[in-house]
């Protein structure tokens, strides 16, 4: 199955938005064996969208289209949509009670152009849209599937995890494509790429593997494409394990599941729980623990001691040891660790302290310099880091870094003597 | 001059790669007065190389693609828009030379394929890649100009800022477009667009309004499109000042700066300093403030007080209160707040308590249902708001409430009395 992704906006097309809808779609359509043949960003018009519809119609059995669905003025997709399918809007109740439960939920009252929105082309199929107020329309013709969808991406992408995948599974036939994802943590994609060449290199035909980098994160993906389901997944398993030979130590867990998720089951399923003491991070780490539903459990809380007179004055840090040896040292942020600890009342205890730029680097400790600390009823370790020269990612790192090793910490992997 | 961008690369369209690349171009052209029509991401193929450039050709004037030029066997545009062109590659030696330095520079020998780059179609004029071997290629016929660039995002930067913007700009026409971006929290995009509804009625044929929603805020883009920058910005700052008498209270900013950014560019200029006390929103209003470089002037740091024994721990709330009402209630809420204010000794401190779901919500108090104090020397206030059912926007929403609500009353628009 060929398809086309077309992203509707002027926001686009003048750079203010980054086009990230497309290629989150293109990796799940590919993950689901449809191949994306072209994505495309058109404006917000009516010619454009029937001239985007019209070059590709013929080309590809699916259009996937985003965009223009809002209920302000400067959306357009549905009226453009009816005139090219030759049909006309009329009310749908069903949409217009999810509208209706949605502001209720808000307490709001229900405006006349979000009314409007219960209107839909007679001849599409709704699609639910749980997360807003705009529904999606599935439409075909002369064998061709043609999909609409809000261009909000948290409520394009339930709609296409949880509609409109199973929606093309059930009619069309795909082939076998199976994945496995290995995330791992610490290593960058070409100094990964360098350690698994041997076993990249051996990968049969059948195999494919992506390397799919986020900040502080490489993801593996092996697909493996086939007719029989099981035969894949037999390869998939052994691939796995020659692969955790080599790279076991930074593989943190597989099918995209968060570090902060993965850090949160561990702890669940040893009853442990845990505190952090946060300078160079900045309440980071808290927000990854606490977006994590039901992570009260075993998440206690943060001192966010972003100045030093509220590190000692909320961790006890001694004074004398942070103008002796600097906030960003192996003394100082253990004593924040252990104090940590002690106030929070927790099993475990993460600090950090470090450089996060752009200004307060030095010859000495360059930005980038991070130490971490995880102090538990055992004992203690800390370690020093050399992350990069930009903020936001040196954050992310040392965060991502500081949950990985509690997680090792915990599963007794690392022991803190 | 209307402009399509042709980005060319597998890895684009499986979603391995996010196309970065068309958007920066998408605002340099937009900025220079090209109006970009269509942006296209296809394969690394001949035939949809060929299909693409077809598909547009007689539609835009100016056509941009990028990629495809590295010396692997991966790489195909210059072959393809040779037989495009219907012309022949011939030995650069410029190209060569270029080429030659660069090796040097990377103390490298000039390999075989990479003396091949020097190979330019005959009737292109080569654009000099002062960062790579592969030089671009400006084509023109029938008077239409195409353009080919690596893919490369330090190589292709400099050469369309350097060589092709001037030479479009020596060779064309373009008209002025001017972009006013106006940031506002706290109304969603249907309850904005029913207030400015007459406002947006009124405006003149030569301005463009769009809707830029994000999870919390929506950004609103007036674009004045015409031949006089003066007059142009005349007409947007006239528009703005009407808009703001109709929604001034919830603009925080202008052209895309950051909500966190925004308070700490009031709490510096009144020299204040900030703590915060967070529950609900666990750690996260740490994290954006802290995510500012600079923030240390005015942001001290954070109790994120999850747990309840923490809360009367760390912030002296009284566990009766808690008990009586709630730790989501006015009287604990208030408390967090006056206790940060107290420990961490700053001028302000922001607290929250709230449900942010999936789990916790009642009857009485929903999820979504949130707290939001701010205390100073003056005095407090609190609010109580209802955000969605979904925990991650609404630990967002809640703190970009919470980040608003101090800016006004660090800026006086708000009493503490």
């Amino acid at each position: 199955m060929i398809a086309e992704i077309i992203s509707i906006g002027d926001e686009l097309l003048i750079g203010q938005v980054i086009n990230t809808n497309a290629s989150w779609m293109g990796e799940l359509l590919n993950r689901n064996g449809i191949n994306v043949k072209q994505i495309k960003a058109i404006a917000d018009d009516k010619t454009a969208i029937f001239e985007a519809i019209n070059a590709s119609i013929n080309s590809v059995d699916l259009i996937l289209l985003t965009g223009g669905l809002g209920p302000t003025k400067d959306d357009i997709t549905k009226h453009t949509l009816c005139e090219y399918f030759d049909t006309k809007l009329v009310f749908n109740d069903d949409a217009f009670a999810r509208i209706k439960k949605i502001f209720r939920f808000r307490n709001f009252e229900v405006t006349d152009v979000n009314k409007a929105q219960a209107e839909l082309p007679e001849s599409c199929m709704p699609i639910i849209n749980s997360n807003g107020t705009a529904s999606g329309m599935w439409f075909e013709k002369n064998g061709k599937v043609l999909v609409s969808m809000p261009g909000v991406p948290f409520e394009m992408k339930p709609m296409m995890e949880n509609e409109i995948i199973p929606l093309i599974k059930s009619k069309y036939k795909t082939p076998i494509i199976l994945h496995k994802t290995i995330m791992t943590q610490g290593v960058g994609e070409s100094f990964l790429a360098k350690k698994i060449e041997d076993w990249e290199d051996s990968l049969p035909s059948n195999i494919k593997l992506a390397y799919l980098p986020q900040p502080g994160i490489v993801r593996l993906r092996l697909s493996a494409i086939g007719d029989n389901s099981e035969k894949c997944e037999k390869y998939i398993a052994e691939l796995v394990e020659k692969l955790k030979l080599l790279i076991g130590d930074i593989i943190f867990g597989y099918d995209d599941i968060l570090l902060e998720e993965a850090v949160g089951q561990s702890l669940k399923l040893h009853q442990k729980t845990v505190a952090t003491a946060e300078s160079c991070t900045g309440g980071y780490i808290a927000h990854l623990f606490t977006s994590i539903a039901g992570s009260s459990d075993y998440y206690k809380g943060s001192s966010v001691t972003y100045a030093n007179e509220i590190k000692e004055k909320m961790l006890d840090v001694s004074k004398y040891d942070i103008e002796k040896e600097g906030a960003v040292s192996e003394t100082v942020v253990k004593q924040m660790a252990l104090g940590a600890l002690q106030k929070f009342g927790t099993d475990y205890a993460i600090a950090t302290s470090g450089i996060a730029g752009p200004d307060g680097g030095t010859l000495e400790k360059p930005i980038g310099t991070t130490w971490i600390a995880i102090a538990g009823s055992d004992g203690i370790i800390a370690e020093k880091h050399h992350f990069g020269e930009h903020r936001g990612r040196n954050i992310r790192r040392a965060s991502l870094t500081a949950l990985f090793m509690l997680k090792k910490v915990v599963e007794g992997i690392t022991s803190l003597q």
